[in-house]
């Protein structure tokens, strides 16, 4: 768990600032859930492996019996947890809360979540998520909303040229329908195929071999992965076909290509959208399309989403379509790392012990009045580090105070 | 704890946009601690009656032996815990880092807190704290800074004409001893006076009396409180003398008239301070100005806060001067409840359902890049209970979509 300081706090602030005003702007709305919420729910099987790094709230007010009595049952000791994810508390506020939300309901949250993680380098047991959601709309519309809006905050945060990894669990499914995998092989096989990127499609076959498959399935991957591919295979219907074997449902093809062109008109442009029939992601509640940001500037993902059309079901007792993506606020924080300037007049106004306070708030006020920010710094024998540190902390000019000075008789110079 | 649906969560992050905005302008910088701190942090002593009403977090991994051995000794069963305030969290982030921090260091928060009360109208097991501290400052330039910035942010909320009550710790003791209390009197005494809002100068000399004060000290209370006060007090020297029995220190008052002054002068008008010499405010940690704002709106406090001085020292081991303000962010956002316009354009398209998802987007993402912010609703039978739910949530205008439409051809219309 991490300490802001000065300067990283308000970069955060500003990144978010951002995030916020354009998902708004794509209308989006902001809600925001308690970060404890019941023990068991946390505890249901939605969560995956993020369950098990979940935080517990020890009951209040346990006696000796109830603690010796929980030695055999340690959830007896917890009734509430820290959140490990915003989607689980999102799908509990739309149960709680369905009668007074629009029908098509699209959220924001940007919070933190919790996970009980062995540190490491860039693993946080605190860390903010933020995360847009449509519920009610089972049509392309959602996806093409959550793609459009996420692309504008990446360019309004200067990191253009974003694009989009497209994929379908139904896809998957059916690919491994059409290699040979039985149904039950599947969550395993996925897992295998996740990992392309890192261990190769030599690396991935082998694995399915490990793992049992028989060999013509694997043959079958293996001639899959090693197909010739277009450099330039467009996101339409052609193109997405071209990347498929035979066998794959045309509704689902149809959803993509409805997709690709619902982004295309609302970028006005190209959609920046890549089909990538073999991406995974994680979780084991995505039942459709899945996605994830990429941008030139870096190897990693800056965010991914998808589908989920079965979860809030489980909390309502009725099926509503939902379908989310996760922007990645910490890793986006990392690349922005330098861009600070804010075009804010902030000024550090130095005195020296002797001059009298109401003069120096009077001072300052006339300047905080005038629409700067000011921090007052008494004058220290190395002027140069005192003004050093204020520059770090976002402070672009400076100005000497001393008795008799007034605001307007006031010089303003510029730091560093 | 509670949900915040868009309209409530819309109106919270504008107050906090002006507090933050205001603050800042002031020269205090933004900090974030993780929520967590350590157990025996938590419960050192320095938190008053919120320890007991503190969260804790179940240690992970526990076995069956470990817990059978924590049943007499429950503390064994946490190693961390949710805060229950920041300054707590303020403290131990100083210690840490510093050597990193300005000399004089202005720190905002803006963060949750929570309290395993029980359930009750208005108060809340999480809720907001927006704190801002002076560290490093011994001088009355802390108070009036901490206290020019607050009256500027309710300034900036609309809430002109905000008050502040003014007392100090070191004042309370002198009178206590003035009137004939023994030191070790004095916690209890201050919890009685505490009270005289509620139970008037009667209750407080019958409540000292049943505390087994002397008849002399409830005596000496009794004529304090029934002296003649002239209406028009002033917050200067003779106003404040006019106020105290004799025998207060002089540094004292010293201290409180430099105050006056200083946020006179930064006011640009009178300072609009009243002394309230039974003024005591709960926590046990603060010695010496304390002080509530008040506004002439409400009967309760909008914020308190007061100086510190022993605390940083219990985490650094170096008495180091601290004053702190807490805002009192729920209250003011229950205050402005009905304040929710920002002049933001927002417009609700209204579509069919066999609008094409291209043309849909286009036009939306054409608005969008216009400066508005913009929600789709499909056309429903009851479009009067649609546009009455958008207008709740801050939509001003509205458009039907048709096939065909384009950004040329929208005509928007004012909502409701």
């Amino acid at each position: 768990m991490r300490d802001f300081l000065p300067a990283d706090k308000a970069r955060r602030e500003r990144v978010l600032a951002v995030i916020r005003e354009r998902y708004r702007a794509h209308g989006f709305d902001e809600i925001e859930t308690p970060v404890m919420e019941e023990y068991s729910r946390l505890h249901a099987g939605i969560g995956g492996d993020n369950e098990k790094l979940s935080f517990s709230i020890l009951k209040r007010g346990m006696d000796a019996e109830g603690i010796r009595a929980a030695a055999d049952d340690p959830a007896a000791l917890a009734d509430l947890g820290l959140r490990y994810d915003l989607t689980v508390p999102l799908a509990r506020f739309y149960a709680t809360n369905r009668a007074q939300l629009p029908t098509v309901f699209r959220a924001i949250q940007m919070a933190p979540v919790w996970r009980a993680e062995r540190p490491q380098k860039g693993r946080y047991r605190q860390f903010l998520q933020c995360d847009i959601d449509i519920i009610g709309d089972a049509s392309a519309r959602a996806e093409a909303e959550l793609m459009t809006a996420s692309l504008d905050v990446l360019d309004a945060l200067g990191l253009e040229g974003g694009t989009i990894r497209v994929n379908d669990r139904r896809v998957l499914d059916a690919m491994l329908d059409v290699f040979g995998f039985a149904p039950d092989e599947r969550p395993g096989v996925l897992i295998t195929i996740d990992k392309l990127d890192k261990i190769g499609a030599s690396g991935v076959v082998a694995e399915l071999r490990d793992r049992g498959a028989t060999p013509e399935a694997a043959d079958a991957v293996a001639a899959y992965l090693e197909r010739p591919r277009p450099d330039d295979a467009r996101f339409d219907d052609a193109g997405i076909r071209a990347a498929l074997p035979d066998g794959i449902p045309d509704e689902v093809i149809a959803h993509l290509v409805a997709l690709g062109e619902t982004v295309a008109a609302a970028r006005g442009a190209d959609a920046p959208l890549v089909f990538d029939p073999f991406l995974v992601r994680g979780m084991g509640y995505y039942t459709g399309t899945i996605f994830e940001l990429a941008h030139p500037s870096v190897d990693y993902s800056l965010g991914g989403g998808g589908r989920y059309d079965g979860m809030i079901g489980r909390f309502l007792g009725q099926d509503v379509p939902a379908v989310g993506f996760s922007i990645g606020f910490e890793r986006i924080v990392e690349l922005l790392q330098d861009a600070v300037d804010t075009g804010e007049r902030a000024v550090v106004l130095v005195h020296d012990r002797d001059v009298a306070l109401e003069d120096l708030l009077r001072v300052k006020a006339e300047l905080v009045a005038d629409g700067a920010r000011v921090r007052l710094e008494q004058r220290t024998k190395n002027l140069k580090a005192l003004l050093e540190r204020a520059s770090a902390d976002g402070y672009t000019s400076f100005a000497t105070v001393n008795a008799g000075t007034t605001g307007a008789s006031l010089e303003i110079k510029p730091l560093g």
